[in-house]
C-alpha cells in the first residue's frame, strides 16, 4: 500500500484551487509505488495523478518535475507536471510538496514481444536525444559512486561466494568503465512495470524518479535485461536485437559503446543486485514494502559474467 | 483544400530529424482550416500535427505557440508545439515557418447539449484563468479597432438597411463599451468546430490562431453564441444557462460584466457578421475558400438588438 499520506476530497479542495483544472470529481488512493504518496484525481476537464513527495529530496524535486516537462516538450509521452496560477509545479499538502501531474494511457506489459522492444528501443533513443538539451543536472543517485558506499555495509552481511563476486565484479567494473562512452539524462528504471502500452503503441513512460545523468548505454543495459529476458537469465536474441536496432536508428552506438556492451549488462544486473541487497539487509524504519528477492539479479549478474 | 503547400514523406525526412519523436510511419493531409497547411504526422511514439504557416505574420507566432504551450501546461486540453533539439518550436519547410504540435483525441459536435454547454464553460473559465499568467501580449486582431478599419471598406457595398445597422451598432459599442470589464488572453473563435469532444469529456480546444488579448466576456459571448443557439437565433435557456453557471463557479461575472452581458452578445455577433463581410467582399487573391454567409451573423446581431 503507497498512501503514506491520506488524502480526502475536502483536504483538497483548497489545494487544487490553485489550479485551473477545474472541480474535482474523483479521487482514488493508487495502491503501488514504495517513494510517494499517490492519488488518481479527475476533473471534468482531464485526468491527472497527484503525488505526494514522501521521501525525495525536496532540492531534487526540479530536476524531476523539469525533467519530466522537458522531454513531454519534446513528443516523450512522459507525465508533465501541471503549473499552478503562479506558474509553480509544488504546492505542500499536509506538509509534504505535491504536484499534480498528467495521467497517461495504456498499462504495462508483462510479456513483451520483439515488436514491444522494437518500440521501446526506439523511444529510448529519443529519450536520451531529448535528455541532451536538458539543463539541470543530478548524478544518477545509484551510480558507482554509490555501490562503492553500500558494498562496505553488505559484504559483511553475505555469504562467502556473493562477498567474492561482489567484490570482483565491483572491482572488474572499476578497471573497464570507460569515461569515454556517451553520457545524458537516463531513466536508470526502465522496468515493464514503468512503461505503458496502449495498444501497440507507448501510452507513457512513466516514474522518472531514479533519473540522473550516467552513461546513456547503462540505462539501454537496464532496460534488455528486464525487457529481453529469457527464462533462463539468458537474453533473447530476438527481443534483444530488435530493441539495439530500433534504438540505433536514431543513435548508433560507438565503437566504444560496442565494446563496453557486455560490461554494461553486468554493471545493470550488478546495480540492482547491489539495491535489492541493500533494502533486505537494511530496510528502512516503518518500511512495509514487500522486499524483492536479491537473488534474481545475483544470478543474472553470475550469468552475464559467464557470457561477457 | 487546406494544403497549401503539398509536403511528401521524403520532404520530411531531413526536417524531422530535427526532433526527438522518432521515425515517419504515416502522413496525411488535413482538408479543413483556411489559415494554414495541416498534416496529421503519425510516429511509433505519437501522434502529431504538422503545421506550415502560410499567411499568419512570422512576428505573432511565438505569441500562439507559447500560449497553447503555457494553456497545456497549466492542465488545459490545448494542442502544445514540440520542441525540437535544439529546444526551438520552429522550423522552416518549404520557405514556410512549419511547427510540430501534439494531436488531441475527440471530435465536434455539432448538436451540444447542456452537459456538453456545462463542460465547456468550466474550460473557458479555466482558460481564462490560466491566461492571466502568459507573459506575452497581443491585441486581438479582429477588436474594436480592427471593426472601425474594416467599416469604411465596406458601407459603400453594402445595402441601406444593413448600412444602417453597421453604423448605429459601431456606435452604439463605441458609446456602451466600458474599459473596466476583466480582460486578459482570449481564444476568440470558440465554435462548435474548434471543440473536441472525447466522449463526455472535451479531449482539445483547438485553433488558437485567432486568440488575443481581449475583453473576457467577450470571449464567453462568443461561445455563447454559437454553442446555445435555438433554431431562431435566439439563445437556448438550458444550454446557455448551464454554460454561465459552470463557468461563473470558477469564475463569477462582476457586476459589469453582468450588466454589459447584453451588449457582449451583440459585439460578438457583429464581430463575425465584419469578418464575413470583409471575406465575402474583399476576398484574398487566390483564395479557394467557401466564403461564408455573412447572413447569419446579420440576422443574429438584429435578434440580440432585440433581445437587449
Amino acid at each position: 500500500m503507497s498512501v503514506f499520506t491520506p488524502v480526502s476530497a475536502d483536504d483538497l479542495h483548497p489545494w487544487l484551487a490553485r489550479y485551473c483544472v477545474g472541480r474535482l470529481i474523483h479521487l482514488q488512493g493508487i495502491g503501488e509505488g514504495v517513494e510517494n504518496t499517490n492519488y488518481f484525481l479527475s476533473t471534468r476537464q482531464g485526468r491527472y495523478v497527484l503525488t505526494l513527495f514522501e521521501r525525495l529530496s525536496q532540492a531534487d524535486l526540479p530536476f524531476y518535475l523539469h525533467l519530466m516537462a522537458h522531454l513531454a516538450r519534446h513528443g516523450l509521452p512522459c507525465p508533465t507536471p501541471i503549473a499552478d496560477r503562479d506558474n509553480e509545479y509544488l504546492n505542500p499538502l499536509h506538509g509534504k510538496p505535491a504536484a499534480l501531474i498528467t495521467r497517461l494511457p495504456g498499462k504495462a506489459v508483462t510479456e513483451p514481444t520483439a515488436r514491444h522492444t522494437a518500440v521501446l528501443g526506439e523511444l529510448l533513443a529519443s529519450l536520451h536525444l531529448a535528455g541532451q538539451s536538458y539543463g539541470r543536472r543530478l548524478e544518477n543517485p545509484r551510480g558507482p559512486r554509490w555501490w562503492h558506499q553500500v558494498t562496505p555495509l553488505l559484504l559483511p552481511r553475505l555469504p562467502g561466494d556473493e562477498a567474492a563476486l561482489l567484490r570482483d565484479e565491483l572491482a572488474h567494473q572499476s578497471r573497464h568503465r570507460s569515461l569515454e562512452l556517451p553520457r545524458g539524462v537516463i531513466h536508470a528504471d526502465l522496468f515493464r512495470d514503468n512503461v505503458l502500452f496502449d495498444g501497440e503503441h507507448i501510452g507513457g513512460l512513466i516514474d522518472f524518479y531514479f533519473a540522473g545523468h550516467d552513461v546513456l548505454l547503462f540505462d539501454v543495459a537496464v532496460t534488455v535485461n528486464d525487457w529481453c529476458l529469457a527464462p533462463n537469465l539468458a537474453l533473447d536474441p530476438a527481443r534483444t536485437q530488435a530493441l539495439l536496432q530500433a534504438y540505433q536508428e536514431l543513435r548508433p552506438f560507438t565503437p566504444g559503446e560496442r565494446q563496453a556492451w557486455p560490461l554494461m549488462l553486468r554493471a545493470a544486473a550488478l546495480r540492482f543486485w547491489l539495491s535489492r541487497l541493500y533494502d533486505y539487509h537494511l530496510p528502512r524504519a516503518g518500511e512495509l514494502v514487500l522486499v524483492k528477492d536479491p537473488g534474481h539479479f545475483r544470478d543474472m549478474l553470475r550469468r552475464r559474467r559467464e557470457e561477457g
